[in-house]
């Protein structure tokens, strides 16, 4: 987010993030009527409001991907309630979102279960990541164990899924946050959402101030996102790659070494 | 509800309502293996947890329903913050349970607009009920004037529909709370939820400590639902009659004068 009105309720409460006129980083109308082209320009004039104050010795490249899946993983665990210790949270997806969702949740003390479609990714969660369990969402035996086990779910899946089987997953009271756009509605079963008071909320990035408090978090406690740092002439492979989910699990452009004036 | 465990997290947090094991009190099974027959019957033995201080001086007939339409929309209100003056609050169907929660809201000091398919009740909502706006869902231009202008919805709407634009009544980060059920899943559309950090949940009436404190909150502010008292020789025409929605808006048995034994 490089912009917003900053005279909204949204703004005069740090949400800018929520603003009506918030200008996003990529593929947004700027305030001089130019496209936002984010982190494949080499330079972007801001706001001062709209920068970050950077921890010292905290690596800006490893780090640069907490701006966007590290505040969206982390303003909802806050907001929701979901940052306490002891607590039990679920992630659904680990991907970009996912991973860092899991780095912030054990900061905070929770106990973290991933939980996904395959298997594959089980060793990489619990024994890299330090998740504390995981579930294969394919596989109904584990998910009537783990049924009403869990106090809260950040869902990181951007395209459709059934959502019945994790909101089952919640105890009574318990929240399921959902963080990616699926291109069309899900089914919503409303008896399970009454019949244990369960909540499905939504939240995107964070404002200014979480954000800033976010990254002095991240740094404190040393969480970084898995990169892998490219250079620009990689572009193209790398958005190919992308469509795969072939990469560990954001790419970062070494902007600064390597566009080249034409 | 007449029964639960009273021994699990639920029970000893006062939300007998959320026991897996809640003995409800019609059509649930007995703790002795017996069918409830809720308001059919003219005796129901439970333990005396369950039953609720009647406030003197306040009609039984005409609160009867307090019991189920009273706390079922009371206790959302309190659990979800739409409890406080100068918010402006939904309420979706006027019914049963939607009714009652207008009165309950203006006992509050909210501003109430009741949302319906048709102007027919538009009339009784603002003149009879007290409520302070009426829009007719199915009127975009309506729905557009109101957008973005609610604190929270109570939806008590039990049949399947869209609730994509009743999300969009919602201001940032307000709530949406279900009491009804429909027979089939709803279409859930994410991004409104993300965009702007709303949230759609559930809740289902209310403990036995929660409904006592809504009896005597109504019996203080004179809040009584609009019923119509019929003798059980009534029953099979009342039932016609509902299925029609013909009834202002709930019918009570007087079974203490009518039923009569065979």
């Amino acid at each position: 987010m490089v912009g917003s009105c900053r005279k909204c309720d949204q703004c005069v409460n740090d949400l800018e993030n929520y603003c009506p006129e918030a200008v996003f980083t990529y593929n947004s109308v700027d305030s001089d009527g130019t496209t936002t082209y984010g982190g494949y320009s080499d330079i972007l004039v801001v706001d001062e409001h709209f920068i970050v104050r950077w921890p010292k010795n905290f690596p800006v490249d490893k780090g640069a991907p907490l701006l966007c899946a590290g505040i969206t993983t982390y303003s909802p665990l806050r907001h929701y309630g979901l940052d306490k210790p002891g607590l039990h949270v679920g992630v659904v997806g680990l991907g970009g979102l996912g991973h860092v969702a899991v780095k912030f949740l054990k900061a905070f003390g929770a106990k973290v279960t991933v939980i996904s479609t395959s298997v594959n990714k089980k060793k990489e969660a619990i024994e890299t990541l330090g998740a504390d369990a995981f579930v294969v969402s394919r596989e109904p035996e584990e998910m009537e164990v783990a049924a009403g086990t869990l106090d809260g779910i950040l869902d990181t899946v951007s395209v459709a899924h059934p959502i019945q089987p994790l909101i089952s997953l919640l105890k009574p009271h318990a929240k399921m946050v959902m963080l990616g756009v699926p291109d069309k509605p899900l089914e919503l079963p409303v008896f399970p959402l009454i019949s244990a008071r369960k909540t499905v909320a939504g939240s995107l990035i964070g404002g200014l101030k979480e954000t800033q408090e976010m990254i002095d978090f991240a740094a404190k406690h040393n969480i970084l996102p898995d990169v892998e740092i490219i250079s620009m002439d990689y572009v193209n492979t790398a958005t190919d790659r992308l469509a795969k989910a072939d990469v560990k699990y954001r790419f970062v452009i070494d902007v600064a070494k390597t566009l080249k004036a034409e």
